[in-house]
């Protein structure tokens, strides 16, 4: 995003500082932050999406240990205290949100920073320091990675494509850039111009609400559609290239991403169109041996009856709101990491470059 | 739909009488009418899809023609007077929706019975009271149709199985009983228990606000799931049977029908679902080789970015709005029509069964 706007994620502070948020559920209409101060808060803004997409929870949660451990006092407590402390923030955390294992892979680095310093007879107050910096590190890191998924991913778009995503796997998503986006902000980059057209993305309109504008605000050409379109959009010719993120990856290349991603992948096959996901190498479960094994998080039934401040069904109707659903690796041409392209998609090839 | 609500169309009274329309931008939360008195309100009621569906359209069109002649004094008129104001009343009808083509079906039809009339020498006085009588016999064909096409498809549904259907094609989109919704309502007459999944039907949410409510008055049990949420219901295995009303059939089997029917088409065949399409035998266009000469309606992208009282997406977004798409007969299992199952669908089939 331009420098005119807050960043999706920002540290404020030193290690008695907090955690600075958009908040998503407030876009377009409305550029706002949240500011976090105590793990409750923290995990509240995963829960109601006012921060999402898989690398950005993964940066909040590191970020929400370290305000979460600001309850105690550092310079008193015993290093139990620390640890049970530490400990609650961790649980917390993780079962702010199931699918995204990004968020996992950050608690475990947290926890693997602690527990380093501890064996290595650290003071609490000093591992409160490094747990700081390995949050921003995370967050550092993230940056890097897009850019690098950008990078690889911009070679396989030619100039003047159509490119359908859905959801929004953009700067809001991540620290900054995106995955998905990432690559056609970076084919941007190198000069090409592209058709993007946005699955509005229901029940929550990550894609009208978010991709259309962090689009917008790059003038790339953009189309806002309803997800039941694509399938038209498709016949019609205009859609060379599906590109989507990722919330979880099994270790044959299964993924689980946002609800709808497995039907466009379906219909991108049928029209013979490339399916690509954009994902950094942290997104991949190989503790998984396929996507059968990813949780998939359900929500409430009143993002869909209730979602547009205007009740679109009668009352007590039966909801199904699955937040995910997970594409098989062979409806995938290929997966775009921040350390190469993974083509074909099959357990051997995720192995060779992991 | 039960006895205590209103009709989805009503004429009321003899030739001097009205059009009485249950209001379907209002339902659920409203179960409200409207009293069209003059042409104009009937064209209105159409473009703005108080009353919409096929079928519904083609019988409103109908009576259409029936108020907009009340303009003359037809004691005083003479038969170029008439003639005039017929052809106009026509115009303005058949302006109002591209795309379903019983729409331009039963404005034929009463263009036939002015000019055979006319032919045989009768006065517009006579002229106008069959008119409301063709009006009256296309809108109780319709019921009869309605019937025979449940009773003919119930035969395809087994007890217990999960239906996915797609937009209203029930009874609020024909005279009763509907198309579609005819098969589920006729096989649980039958005293078959169905799972029947809604898909919400962006972006005027026809499934959310009409079909569910129809499901609901009869106690058939009903899930409402976004209509990115479809493929993984199949994957599920919660979905035996996908079934869909039509707007316009070409001659070789070709369906326009609401938007995101090709898309769950395609869908269905990937998970070896048969795939449905119910509707009387007036929504074939014979007169049209294939699917590509259907025209399909586009309309205002508001409907997606403004859709339910709160704006989802930025200020001046570019948006694609097709409110139909085309589902190639190779994709479709069976026609259900009052006349009988046409399966194989191909011109040959077609033309056997018409």
């Amino acid at each position: 995003m331009h420098s005119h706007h807050p960043q999706t994620l920002q540290w404020n502070g030193d290690v008695s500082g907090h955690l600075i948020l958009i908040d998503q559920t407030a876009l377009p209409l409305n550029i706002t932050t949240v500011d976090c101060r105590d793990l409750e808060s923290v995990v509240h803004a995963i829960c109601v999406l006012q921060v999402r997409g898989a690398p950005a929870i993964g940066i909040a949660a590191a970020y929400g240990i370290c305000v979460g451990l600001q309850t105690i006092d550092i310079h008193q407590c015993t290093t139990q205290q620390f640890e049970e402390r530490l400990q609650h923030c961790v649980d917390q955390l993780a079962n702010s949100r199931p699918t995204a294992v990004n968020l996992f892979w950050a608690l475990q680095r947290m926890q693997d920073v602690a527990r380093t310093m501890r064996q290595a007879g650290q003071l609490p107050s000093q591992i409160m320091k490094a747990l700081l910096n390995e949050a921003i590190t995370i967050h550092d890191e993230d940056r890097t990675m897009c850019h690098a998924i950008g990078k690889h991913g911009a070679t396989l778009l030619d100039n003047g494509q159509g490119v359908l995503t859905h959801c929004n796997a953009g700067g809001l998503a991540t620290s900054e850039y995106g995955t998905a986006l990432s690559v056609l902000f970076s084919a941007q980059d190198q000069g090409k111009t592209l058709q993007v057209f946005v699955d509005e993305t229901r029940p929550l309109l990550q894609g009208a609400r978010l991709t259309t504008w962090e689009c917008q605000q790059r003038d790339i050409a953009t189309t806002l559609i309803c997800d039941n379109m694509a399938a038209q959009v498709m016949s019609e010719g205009k859609i060379q290239v599906v590109i989507t993120g990722a919330d979880r990856i099994a270790a044959n290349g299964d993924v689980a991403n946002k609800i709808g991603t497995y039907g466009l992948a379906i219909l991108a096959k049928h029209h013979q169109i490339p399916f690509y996901v954009a994902a950094p190498s942290n997104t991949f479960d190989l503790s998984l041996s396929t996507g059968k094994g990813i949780p998939i998080e359900q929500r409430s039934g009143d993002e869909i009856t209730q979602g547009f401040g205007k009740q679109t069904a009668p009352d007590d109707i039966n909801t199904y709101n699955p937040a995910f659903d997970v594409t098989p690796a062979d409806l995938i041409t290929a997966i775009i990491t921040e350390q190469g392209i993974i083509s074909p998609v099959s357990r051997e090839t995720i192995a060779a470059l992991l």
